[in-house]
């Protein structure tokens, strides 16, 4: 059994990416409930995601959606941020609320409006270059609710070139990230529903376009880690939206719904090369906190993925592999779950400890006074939300 | 073989209720579509459900929501809607958009809120007394996101008590109607998601409480139609809230994803004496027209119900009965099948016009000149959703 | 946070219930791999049912199925089975293998075919009256594949009666358990597909009849804890089948595909009082070991429920109570979560030392040399299997 | 709307591969029934396929599965099939019933293992030259049934050279298809388990490798339509194996569970130009017949899809596309539904007896006397089935 202390240093430079919307508003379509100390800027969203990663040390990446994060100086939102300690990270196109978009964006049998969208993900492309981002996150949601509505087969037709021509925008050292999705907000076919289509698209479009895996966006019962692992064998692995399901896109906290799925997920990160200072995948959330306090609903989040992270590390990879070669099933089984089964908790707390963060971050947050501070401070002003 | 001229009669007297807030904007989480023509009132609203009943004569009742449909004198509203031909028929409750809802309404550990709730549901009595109508409907949109966040055996308890001093408050000739619903806006568990928690709770209560069955509130791949007959059984199936869906409660026009379950739906009603004048069971729709038209989604949702109906009726049951008592199960299969695939819609358009509707509901609605008249009535206002 | 030590005297007195046909071959309809060692007989099966409870001290008691498991003298089984150290549990029943039960058996249109599953019934109630067992437990694997293959309604009506037969002739300290099964071997509908089925039967029966939840018998996404806590409240939980699923019924090692979920599904059987010495449930498993050696598989089994009722059993009650009346979403998940991730394994093993049980069983197990002695011992003869 | 005279010689060369193993037995895991008059050899299955196509010349071409169908020689059987008017299809590889493959074939880890499953398929090629037959069908019925038992990625990585190996062996005018499946007879994961995987593998292959999409081996709600839609577009659909399903692969009768998506389905065949003289995909039949008769459960399969090929074909594609284009949901989605709806029974009927057909296939079979005749000759042997 591998022990804790060979893995620490493996721990180090863990770096996960929050959305700014994890810190404003959310809902379900039946009610969005407002909670006190909410942003009203991108620059206090930027505040609150600090705050995560000064407590944790986890969390130095900040994910912008275009147009909520719109602002006239990306190049000085850069500086706010970096000013913070932590980073703009990919930028996320949004073709989903303008009334244009009702029947397709990308799509859509109207070359004008497929272009009013594909100039949209060009703008995006100017953010990225003033904020260094790396990564265009691009998630498609359309589709059509009733069969019939559209032409599935011309639809992927569109989607391909519109997608080539924001592919041949990007410069050398950008990426496209696609995202897949089952369904929602459309309800008989989306025109990305599954990574198969998402890695026919990128694999058509070059080395530089990835596929994004959401971890809530599969139909039920899918095994998330095999295709983890696939993507990852085949080259394609560009990001995660991590969070957490028990029935549709419910975008729960990361590892709430099914902590031994996330470990499983993380375990074939590592196995297939995805972890590490030579990864090129990013660790996203894209989470929603409707009833929970944010701030620390994402403190918990990157916590869940470090927890996971340093439990995947511990399998011990050669039993393992010898367990599987002798085709001894329990055995095999057994030495899995052994790390699943160890509570790091407390080796992360001196971990965290030994590298100037708090033993608890959680608690560390709470006691800090940060809350109360904004729930005082903001006052007036429209609270961020998906708009 | 059954024939149509057979069952013309039967057809008579169908009434499906339709939902004041189908009319309404509706949308998803990401985003809500406004449409011109849109209703800003209840009187609206009512302007268009009655439309709808005027083209097909199969929509005489509207379901109310509150407080979305509050108004100040409902005995007035109640006159305006027969003035339209329509009567006023389900009041829904809504537990769901205030704040103090947030973890809980009927359910919740604060008494306070709870009689908040119950207070609410009186109110609701007190508009069907004014109303007229028989059926007060409680969905009960609480439960939890996460494990660990509320009691789940504290929760039905104290839900029991509140559906007991709700139902007690009912007139003798008043019914509670308890929707149940597998998921959504809550994540993790719903205090009412089955069909047999709705019974359990209604069979507690007394002979004037029952189950609503909505379609689309089930988990992937349950036989609906055996909840249909099973509830019709118990006699306690108390109404149905109509809409289709491929994933989860997409709330889709009915018959649209599967006209093949609602075929058998419908088959089940009718064989378990659920149809017809005597019947006690409420058929409402309840459905989100995001993105296609709402008028004539109401209509060609009424007409789905309709044609469904009458090929249910033409199943010939004693032949069925016959190839079921021995035991050839391609025949039992095909004889129910040859109603389903029987194309019944000439004969209901003969049907019709013999009664005096239009032979074709969509096409004399699209030509009358109501959706252009209203779309250039409505200008200024607040569109009516769902708040 | 409750410690081991607070907990340490309620894990014991913990009785699993073993299957026999656990020990025998199983697989798919695609093919069964047959394994060296398998037991021939009744009394091979019970040996090492006796060898699993010999080295984890949790099995003492074996379910038996009728009429794999039939002898010529039940009563010289019952001593056999005591001088092992184990007591006959459980009798099942199967009306799923007989080419009479092709259309149904309880539910047949033939009187004569649901007299004869009757009278099967009754023989299993004399096997219960000669080896002791309280419980008498329906599987009823009927239903239909197509529509309009039988009457739904038909069926419902018949089974009941049955029932009614089956359940008049129990003795007083005898009880009925009726399993339901969302699909399988029926691919239309079951006759007792879910909760609901079950509960309005065995309420309509009386209060020796009680429902029988496998925890593989779900629909996709089904909340099973809540149903766990609505059957406790409603005073009907008769009986587990433990197993684990990824997909539909697979029957794997309880707790290996989803630890979590058998967590809280135990904190919710100790929640409403289903565990200790005054629960009427009886914990059994029913599981396939197709691929995996079978002994140690029932050894990881009954060890992974008692690891997880340990860490159900250190649940800060207390202390969720009052986060849950506060409204803390998060403070209560996290109160639940601690206890998940506190590894009580070391703890495990000194609690089995104290009580002159192995600390390993597993390893113990496979030392012991049992199974090389029944690999060489078992030679010749037909291995058991589901015949 | 088109008619159907302008489709009806569209009808013709439609041509369905039904399956040897149809005829013969099948079941669940938990029984298999036998029939009376069930083929005992190949030869039988043959005779049985070929009365299929006599009544509805719908199916010259069966499917052969090896082992199940081996016999000393093929060229011989080839000229049997051909005396019976039929002709000898696709040849299905078997790697699941062999205990060397317990834990795999293509992918075990052992190369010895790898081989011998290698050296099946050389076997079948050479059958495949004996046969005529163009395509090896690979089913791949490996996996894991718990986490940590195999490496998924090492996995992938011997598949992909075993599939290699098989594909460098065929000749120019063979094929191999690639069918993937969701779940089962592996529970934890498959090694091909969707479109995806099938296809990164078939696109590594080369041009005659294809993918095999069985109707009933995905995920709860995935929209199959698009993925037929996809894989046209991507020039990779290589056959179907046609069946239908309310919940897992319950290998129903085609049409029977969902006869709109079969509908959907061939629209899109159609649609992306996958029918049709000049189409290469192969359209199978893979069902089983676990209660109803064999021999008219295949009669009804071939019916339904021909049926709904006449549905699909009756759809006005002009028309579709201009609601498409205007973006009118409702008459776009009514345009399909008009040709779903349309009972194209009479006009087939009568279609077949321009050609010489009975015009009820079904009544035509029942009443020839075939079933007696075989019901009284096949006495003895042991009936074929998955062995």
């Amino acid at each position: 059994m591998t022990t804790f202390s060979e893995i620490a240093t493996l721990l180090e430079g863990q770096a996960i990416e929050v959305p700014s919307w994890a810190y404003g508003n959310s809902g379900t379509r039946f009610n969005v409930f407002g909670t006190a100390g909410t942003p009203r800027t991108v620059e206090e969203k930027l505040a609150d995601a600090a705050t995560v990663h000064r407590f944790t040390g986890l969390a130095p990446l900040v994910s912008l959606h275009i147009p909520w994060d719109l602002v006239d100086d990306f190049a000085a939102l850069r500086r706010y941020a970096e000013d913070l300690g932590v980073a703009l990270g990919t930028i996320n196109s949004n073709t989903f609320q303008d009334d244009d978009y009702r029947l397709g964006a990308l799509t859509h049998t109207d070359a004008k409006i497929r272009q009013k969208a594909i100039d949209h993900h060009f703008e995006c492309i100017d953010v990225m270059h003033a904020t260094g981002s790396r990564d265009l996150k691009i998630w498609l949601a359309e589709g059509t609710n009733y069969p019939g509505q559209g032409d599935l087969r011309g639809r992927q037709d569109r989607l391909a070139e519109s997608l080539r021509t924001i592919y041949d925008r990007l410069a050398d050292d950008q990426r496209l990230v696609l995202e897949y999705k089952f369904f929602e907000p459309a309800f008989y076919h989306t025109d990305v529903p599954d990574w198969g289509t998402s890695y026919a698209h990128v694999a058509a479009l070059g080395e530089r376009a990835f596929v994004c895996l959401d971890t809530g966006h599969h139909a039920p019962g899918t095994n998330i880690e095999f295709i983890v692992a696939q993507l990852l064998r085949l080259g394609k692995l560009g990001s995660f939206d991590f969070n957490s399901r028990f029935y549709a896109d419910d975008d729960l906290i990361v590892g709430a719904a099914d902590p031994f799925q996330l470990f499983r997920i993380l375990f074939e990160v590592i196995r297939g090369g995805g972890y590490g200072p030579d990864s090129q995948v990013a660790f996203m959330l894209d989470q929603c906190h409707n009833i929970e306090a944010k701030i620390p609903g994402q403190i918990r989040s990157v916590l869940n993925v470090q927890e996971m992270t340093a439990r995947a590390l511990l399998v011990d990879s050669s039993a393992l592999a010898e367990a599987q070669e002798s085709g001894d099933v329990l055995l095999a089984n057994e030495i899995l779950m052994d790390a699943f089964y160890t509570d790091v908790r407390a080796d992360l707390a001196a971990w965290r400890e030994e590298r100037g963060l708090p033993a608890n971050p959680m608690r560390a947050y709470l006691e800090s006074g940060y809350q109360q501070q904004i729930e005082a401070d903001r006052i007036g002003g429209t609270q961020a939300g998906w708009n």
